[in-house]
């Protein structure tokens, strides 16, 4: 299978994202970035025991190599680890022209991507997401951040990879949970953006679920050009690439109310498309079937589909500190029809009858 | 006296830095800035009693004031410093739009830069300099920080201010001790890039130290000129902006030696400049009566002309963790004359004969 490549444009700050199986041991792309620097591969215990090994030979011309383990998990996504990580980088000299490499999902690549923002006010570092999350979503776009007790993703920087290596035999360890919730974020790009790609993803879902390589990648490589597009016309969210956040609104508040890692962040955005679809089409802004479609399509992919039973006074609570809120009033991504999504504020009524429709 | 303006010069990042007396109470740059915005100004214990009531009129078109108070000294310039600003946004629900003005010295205006570089990642910021060291340098150019145990602004960020502020009249209640400190970035600017300028300072040093204001707000204004023209050629430091850190290698080292906030950094900088000038004659680069000018300049403006009595091996251990360090080896601004420096590494010959003749 030949490897996919596309280039996220963003002037000086573009950068390619490689796609398709057995990246991880052959890059010349990494090789290249490594030569003759100081490395550090930030990664968790359970993905180097897996994967830390096969990125040896591409990071063979590096001057100084490093592994940094950090513990498994969205609960670790915070100062603690940001700081066992500055602490190794300094302990060993590193210096501003060094590399970091995250090699893991999520977690790992926000925290490690926000490292590298900051240390020394800023490195290069290379994403290798291990997560299907992670190569849709998280290693796409430049966001970084760690979460803070009073909420999620609050501390963070935009910083852009160097490179993004997605090699999708990764995904074969993976635990189905975390497979669904990738899918989470690719029925997303189909719906605010592709319903052709929505089509093939209810289509081949079996296969996906199943980990055919083939149609990994292919999905990956539309999810990602479709998150490039959208991050090449608005880097720093001032506008379209809010629209990202489709599902994500709820999505946030459900994380935060039952603690982070409780539901895997793809599952907490699967319940919260259901919600603000919903939302919608109590708006009159979306036909009941479409929201049926999406609700069914949601459900096999092997994700929850209702919110956790709170008042509304908690949902409201959670959703005003997210940082698309304005003045502590939340604002949602609302579906039109399928491939076309737009950012407002709601009357209580609708929020309040979605909210006892879609939870508990 | 008149108010004066000077541009930096940044693209969609430029923003202006107004001088003069009195610009606390009455700015409607600042007014303008804040209107319709959550407004939280940081500020320490100090300051706050001298000057925060001075802002309110210039504030007082915001939606929410916040006053929050840090600890004062750069051992605070800290991550409990930064959580503390962070805790106090995210309980009152400031978001994304919202502005953050720093009112204090160095500290606080690298403390609060870095926290409106990163939270929700990035927000607007104001610096309002109350003393001469933040005026003429660290309000200037975007470079914010906080320490980290292991080393001295070593975590941070660029993020530009949208204002500087500098009230010319804050320095009268200013320590004779800060006033030199700030006059140590001042001579450094002459050393560095106008001669002219230099011997102005030579000059003005009683009136200078003896706080008339109008000499304090010429001075202030051609400082910033220089930085800003530096820091608009280069902005992230890829060049010509590593000269600004002219006695800075050397100074870093005996502020890190020392334990932060034993010496004021200017004060370790007024040392660092000596024996940077020093090296600089070593190499055959500078005149020795240039060496001794500077010398002398610098110790009428109240600052030491020597570091602590430390090994070649304990002041080469504290500099290799410099951010101009490369892989461990640190490097130096020297000067070729005055007006020209360049960066380089040194023989260890040479700065070992400058550390025996100006250290201890």
């Amino acid at each position: 299978m030949t490897v996919r490549e596309l280039r996220v444009s963003l002037g000086e700050r573009s950068y390619p994202i490689l796609i398709g199986p057995g990246l991880l041991g052959r890059s010349d792309a990494l090789s290249k970035l490594a030569q003759g620097r100081q490395v550090a591969v930030v990664t968790n215990d359970t993905v180097a025991a897996l994967y830390e090994a096969r990125l040896a030979a591409s990071l063979a011309g590096a001057t100084t190599r490093l592994s940094i383990r950090l513990p498994d998990g969205e609960a670790y996504k915070n100062w603690e680890s940001l700081d066992r990580i500055f602490e190794r980088l300094l302990r060993e000299r590193f210096d501003r022209q060094c590399l970091l490499v995250a090699l893991g999902g999520g977690v790992i690549g926000d925290i490690t991507g926000f490292a590298a923002a900051v240390y020394q006010r800023g490195v290069d570092f290379v994403q290798v997401p291990t997560t299907l999350l992670a190569q849709v979503d998280s290693s796409v776009g430049g966001k970084t951040a760690i979460n803070h007790p009073l909420g999620k993703n609050m501390i963070g920087a935009f910083h852009q990879p160097k490179l993004v290596l997605a090699d999708v035999e990764t995904l074969r360890t993976l635990p189905p949970r975390e497979l669904s919730a990738g899918l989470a974020e690719m029925i997303k790009h189909g719906a605010i953006a592709d319903p052709g790609y929505l089509a093939r993803l209810e289509r081949d879902l079996a296969a996906l679920r199943a980990c055919d390589p083939a149609a990994l990648a292919d999905a990956v490589l539309r999810s990602c050009e479709i998150k490039a597009a959208v991050v090449a016309a608005d880097e720093r969210e001032a506008g379209v690439r809010a629209t990202l956040n489709f599902g994500h609104t709820f999505g946030h508040a459900i994380e935060a109310g039952l603690g982070y890692g409780q539901w895997l962040h793809g599952e907490a955005v699967g319940a919260g498309m259901v919600m603000a679809s919903d939302l919608s089409c109590r708006l009159g802004l979306l036909e009941a079937p479409v929201l049926e479609r999406l609700r069914g399509t949601i459900a096999a992919a092997g994700l929850p589909v209702r919110g956790p039973a709170w008042s509304f006074e908690r949902y409201v609570e959670l959703m005003s500190v997210d940082k698309k809120a304005e003045q502590g009033t939340p604002k949602f991504v609302l579906l039109e029809r399928l491939g076309a999504a737009r950012v407002q504020r709601v009357p209580d009524a609708a929020l309040r009858a979605t909210l006892s429709a879609c939870s508990g």
